[in-house]
């Protein structure tokens, strides 16, 4: 008798938002990186993609991805490098068992939704890569360990490798040609440093710029900047992060964050024709920044933007009332502002910063550090292997 | 019978614009550079100093400076090292010849204009300086030539020794501790290559940003990027840029003189605070720039910015009517705009730069290559030694 029944298995997995960043790819096909990186896995209470991968033999036709109620092309040699390394290791399980099914042969069907509007504008392909590994992984029970799966991960988009984990993440660059050293380790989980908190303010961009992939190529192409920053730049800070990590030193947290933000843009910068991600708005919020923390009279935040204008500020709850009383007169009533947020208006901005923030800011999100993919019963397709209506 | 003449000469001195930028002193006090530059010289048709010096055993009291009307602080380091440096090189000419009136020993009231408004927002400090030193040097009859005064004139702002000389001049940084070897050069006159334009978008900046003088300092102190720029990329930059000019071939010219302004705004941005000087309108006209080549199929427009939000965009005479054509809607009706420039509307620039540049340019200047100091019988002193009634 033939097996007839659909196989699922669900995951959720975060966004990180690096605080040592990636740009730049030494191999472009393997997703290899010119240096490594460091990242804040952010809670999945605010900010998740769900997966739920499924297979069967009585699917039929090729595999295939629903993303956000969307059929999705999944053509491309990024996804299909994921699904062949997946289905390879079950394949392996398969010849080393007899009594395991097939599954590896049959047809997969993946449905994702991500819990935050797309016009947030935050990379939401590292949490859907994570989640489109972890969940083909729990369907097929493989051994693997989130740092072998973040290798496979890292192939479907750079930074998704480090979505395999919650907390504080190293992607380490590794220097072996096929890139089985270029994987995701964790350098603390979120209970370590759990105070963490991250205010992100949604910017507005009148144009999406230049995408990350052709971005990094051309910065290591033309840059004359960009290796200084890859051979002396990050590797002293990736040590510095660590050790404000390890040590909850949030005051070198965010020099070393603010800085490695800072020269990752500037090799943007520098590279022709430059790339601009930041813009005037972007630029008032890093003032704003450096002016909450001269008034606190210590380092209270930390900002750091990645491929677009957006503002991530990493501060610690327990200095939530400084930084977050500082941007509630500009954005507390813009969408994603919780009530409640304990707000202290003693820091005052200069007019110009607050107004530039108060009409370029369309909305925010409140988040902080949270745990890696989490396996889940909410299943995304049926038992009979259809699309769940939600 | 004691001499009573007032003894006067008079001199203009020009804007320079960089194309390979000064940024970074290794010796504040002697202003010595932390690398070379090279710039173009502008007309003094459109922007100029003019400057008299005069001096009489019959002033009273110190040395005295009247810029645009008002009196000057000349009690600051950089002026006096101006003043004693001329002063001594005259006090050796009267040893030398005691038929010489003891110029040297007179106070020196000087006074000078800018034929430009300071709400343009350029640096007067070159063109000040260098007229500053010019005007001097006439009246103590000093021999030496431009580029032995240059070394006076770096030591009141570091980019007037530039403006020591027309066409494209090189600053050397030398490598001796006193600064001996600090000057300027003629990398060629302005009849060698006559046809240079450029236009200046002057952009209304909120708030003047980091003095040029702190920056640098900043910057030499805290980017990690900046080792690169001075040890690798403006020697690079500085012997692309001398064969561009050499061969006037503008296609070269124009990506040395966009790539280094990016690269210079690159450490700034580098730098820790990070310091910005372009804003969303001059990335606007950065793009503007890219559309005009990309539509001419060929490179007719060259960017650069300096210490400040302005645009300054090279162009050759032959193509005047393509540059100013893409610029002409948005930007003939602002002040400077000269009536009768051939413009030809071929280029069609993105509605949001187009819109962004119309609202964010308040003025343009529009000038060319041209000459260095010249001797003039205009006086700004009248033969009594009173400031003259303009």
């Amino acid at each position: 008798m033939s097996d007839t029944k659909v196989y699922r298995a669900s995951t959720t997995a975060p966004v990180n938002i690096a605080v040592v960043k990636y740009w730049g790819k030494r191999d472009a096909k393997l997703n290899l990186p010119t240096n490594s990186s460091l990242s804040v896995t952010l809670s999945q209470n605010d900010l998740r993609t769900l997966t739920t991968a499924s297979c069967s033999s009585t699917y039929s036709g090729d595999d295939s991805l629903l993303l956000n109620g969307e059929p999705s092309d999944i053509s491309g040699a990024r996804t299909q490098a994921c699904f062949r390394e997946l289905r390879a290791r079950r394949a392996a399980l398969e010849a080393a068992d007899a009594s395991l099914p097939k599954l590896s042969t049959f047809p997969l069907k993946i449905v994702s939704e991500n819990n935050f509007p797309t016009a947030a504008g935050l990379a939401s392909s590292a949490a859907g890569f994570a989640a489109l590994v972890q969940a083909i992984a729990n369907l097929y029970e493989l051994p693997d360990s989130p740092s072998e799966l973040s290798i496979v991960a890292r192939q479907g988009s750079g930074s998704a490798c480090r979505s395999l984990f919650g907390g504080y993440v190293a992607w380490r660059m590794g220097d072996k040609e096929d890139g089985s050293d270029s994987k995701a380790d964790l350098v603390a989980p979120a209970s370590h440093w759990p105070s963490m908190r991250a205010l992100i303010l949604v910017v507005s961009a009148a144009k999406k710029g230049v995408s990350s992939t052709s971005g990094m190529q051309q910065t290591v192409a033309t840059s004359g900047l960009f290796k200084s920053r890859i051979e002396t730049v990050v590797p002293a800070n990736m040590a510095l992060m660590e050790d404000a990590i390890k040590n909850r030193d949030f005051a070198k947290f965010a020099e070393v964050t603010m800085r490695d933000s800072n020269s990752f843009h500037s090799t943007c910068a520098d590279t022709y024709p430059p790339i601009f991600y930041m813009n005037d708005v972007s630029r008032a919020a890093i003032r704003a920044v450096e002016a909450i923390n001269a008034q606190a009279g210590k380092t209270v935040a930390a900002y750091t933007f990645d491929a677009g204008p957006n503002a991530v500020i990493y501060y610690l709850e327990e200095d939530a009332a400084t930084v977050l009383g500082a941007f509630a007169p500009l954005v507390a009533s813009t969408d994603g502002w919780k009530d409640g947020s304990a707000t202290n208006a003693t820091v005052k901005l200069d007019e110009g910063i607050a107004s530039t923030i108060k009409e370029g800011v369309s909305r925010v999100i409140m988040t902080g550090v949270g745990e890696g993919p989490q396996k889940t019963d909410e299943f995304l397709i049926a038992e009979d292997g259809s699309p769940v209506k939600r």
